[in-house]
């Protein structure tokens, strides 16, 4: 097929996702990408991309695996579908197991679903079920954090901390209330430089959320393990220890929303584990399959299991395509693959490797924070980084919009250039890059941000 | 694997949908799936079954398709995953050309999705952001109808009418609004055994009801064409036309569910289709791909897309997996082999076959009703067919739980027995079914209803 064809066809049938199309309505062209092989894929012109976000945070164990298309396939020839509503199929089981087995704590029950949105939706009516079957049906509220992303579903985002996400389809769900993260490079003044007073300070706003809303009201806690939007933002240390205390005084359970962290982007199936603590409740997605296939799972521990093992109480949820055969086949051959190949290792290992080699960076006069964890990076922009000042609203605009995404690209890297909190350029490759893509990223980087410097 | 193995990592690890865990935590078993071809399947025990429900409205196409296999290993040979956010992928502009193809009136845009869940929530969205849009942005309550089931995210459990499913997660979101359905076996008395009457009354609803709340707060009329929970409740003549007449008096948007009813359930890609109208969106999901790989779609007419052809219009709403190109060249593959083997057609042809099988069924004492179209279909059940008496509590939990139930199982035939409206069997077999499978249904219901008639 010509690549005309395919752009005429998104431009007259597609609705992209987040995406304006008055360019493409306009005659403008939208990149068309049509192949991939390892932490490389291919545009319709043949143009070589680096995949610096794993297709988006999703193909953890790199593209083109042929051991994910041959599960695929020998699940479908034995069987394509059959739901998991009073009735089961052996893969479904084999990875609720898997994933147990390598979940923290207790946590040893999984709900599947097809996506992000639909784990922290599954999450949230736990919460609420659970509570309402152990006589506490006054706990239907939630606390999530400043500029935190989890999710597009009316109840994914009521959660969601980002207004302008939200203003166009108000009255959502009515139990959403906000605490400020952790990002130290906003600190307020007194806390600058001081990580753990930063955690302390953060964990204990989430106190105070509770006790203004009245903690017989509060169902749930969601958190990141490390922060997406906002620009990959870690917890400061004793942070997650602090707040699993402040959940367990409160009676609220404390939800650690994994769809971006989860299975190898930190280095381990689980960010959580990386942070000592054990949450009531982890949601999955993306990382699952690598991406090959919709799939997401919410896992719960036992005690919150416990209240529906009885007859009178029955979690009235579910979703039809939800532990899908194809996608339970993929999702236990990705996790053969990562420990066959040692990939969370791997990450571990690298971790300061990719860290130190996008700190090179910061000799920029742009570049005004570099934090993360495993393969999940933030590089944070600013118009003077000694200083901090922020970029006027069109000056952001033209420097993410006219002068870093076409250079990126024509570069021939994929990355994420965020403007939810400060402008911010996001990394997350697949667990199989090295070095060598460190330095290209590190190169590609280092050229178009000099660039922009000089045109702004 | 040994069956047992199964059963116990069921038991300690997975949570099934819409499943009450006592029996299964008591040492219980479930039913294990593990092969299927064609109009059934087997469990592991060797057992064979006719999938009456294909999987769960699902499978329309018939399970172990090769093509269908051969299309998701090619497709993740070449490319697995990319996200269709500000680029694309050929197989998601193929497939969306081909829905805009076969879509009613001027529905030429499609929005991809995961699931039934996030087609509904995704309509929603759309329509209030398309009034805000256009300079209504106090358009945002929805009406939907009595027993209607659509998804169980936070948004589309806000306008699921079946209030056991969303006591236990209130407070919701706040727009949903009732009305009542066209079940013309429990039409009141002044109605019934006039159909066009009944169609005239319940449109009439729907009109009161946005009267009521101010034209200007409502959004959209969600509708099946035909009604899966309550059993399968087709439109009566001339309903459809008149909520159209009644949605373009008050500018409110017409969305046509059809997460059930299309790609082949009702004999044609879009089930709305046959009921004369056009409506402003339809939702679809579960045959979209036969089952094969999660998937959905949003599709809506050209005015809605229209204001978001301009700078200032971004639909702000976005799903990771959303146009995977696994379930986009399984999509493909699925319309591909409909009209191949002119499954649409074989399901319009045999239609009433169908219903004049089941329809044998009204000499039993116990069978009400017999309804639905194309290959789906309700068995009503009552206590007095002559009289409509229903039946106690009680009484119907024993016939459905303790007596149909397993004498469906032992007899080998999947079928849901619904208790959300009147108790009913309902129908949904894969479209490659016919009359034999249609004999094998009646032969077993015959036998099932009348010994449960006996032991009640």
């Amino acid at each position: 097929m010509p690549p005309s064809d395919i752009q005429q066809k998104t431009r007259d049938h597609l609705w992209l996702h987040f995406t304006n199309h008055a360019n493409l309505t306009g005659g403008g062209e939208v990149p068309v990408i049509t192949r991939a092989e390892g932490a490389h894929f291919w545009d319709d012109r043949g143009k070589k991309f680096l995949d610096g976000l794993s297709g988006l945070f999703a193909v953890n164990a790199g593209h083109g695996r042929p051991e994910l298309a041959e599960a695929a396939a020998r699940q479908l020839r034995e069987l394509d579908y059959f739901p998991i509503w009073g009735s089961v199929h052996p893969r479904a089981a084999e990875l609720a197991e898997a994933l147990a087995e390598r979940a923290p704590g207790d946590l040893n029950r999984v709900f599947f679903t097809n996506s992000g949105s639909e784990s922290v939706e599954t999450a949230w009516k736990l919460a609420k079920q659970y509570f309402a079957a152990i006589g506490q049906p006054g706990r239907h509220k939630v606390i999530s954090r400043d500029l935190a992303y989890h999710g597009t579903t009316h109840g994914a985002l009521s959660i969601t901390s980002l207004p302008p996400l939200r203003a166009p389809f108000e009255p959502l769900v009515p139990s959403g209330h906000r605490v400020p993260t952790t990002d130290a490079y906003r600190a307020p003044g007194h806390l600058a430089g001081d990580e753990e007073a930063l955690g302390r300070w953060a964990a204990d706003r989430i106190a105070e959320a509770i006790e203004f809303e009245g903690p017989e009201t509060v169902a749930a806690i969601f958190l990141e393990p490390v922060q997406n939007s906002g620009a990959a933002i870690p917890p400061p240390r004793g942070y997650f220890e602090r707040v699993r205390e402040i959940a367990d005084r409160y009676g609220v359970l404390l939800v650690a929303d994994e769809v971006i962290t989860a299975f190898g982007r930190i280095g381990d199936f689980f960010a959580i584990n990386r942070f000592g603590v054990v949450p009531d409740i982890i949601t999955g997605a993306k990382g699952l399959t690598s991406g090959y296939v919709p799939a997401g799972a919410t896992i719960a521990g036992d005690r919150l299991f416990e209240p529906f093992t009885a007859e009178e109480n029955t979690f009235l949820h579910g979703l039809t395509f939800a532990g899908h055969p194809v996608a339970a086949a993929v999702g236990l051959e990705t996790i053969a693959l990562f420990e066959r190949e040692k990939l969370n290792e791997r990450v571990r290992e690298n971790e300061s490797r990719f860290r130190s080699t996008l700190e090179r960076l910061r000799d920029l006069p742009i570049v005004g924070d570099v934090r993360g964890a495993g393969y999940f990076w933030g590089v944070v922009l600013a118009k003077d980084a000694d200083t901090r000042e922020r970029f006027a609203p069109e000056e952001q605009r033209r420097l993410l919009h006219e002068l870093l995404g076409p250079a990126l690209r024509e570069a021939g890297l994929h990355a994420r250039l965020d403007e939810r909190g400060d402008p911010a350029v996001l990394l997350a490759p697949p667990t199989i890059a090295g070095q060598p893509e460190f330095d290209f990223i590190e190169q590609v980087l280092r050229s178009a941000l000099s660039e922009a410097w000089q045109k702004l």
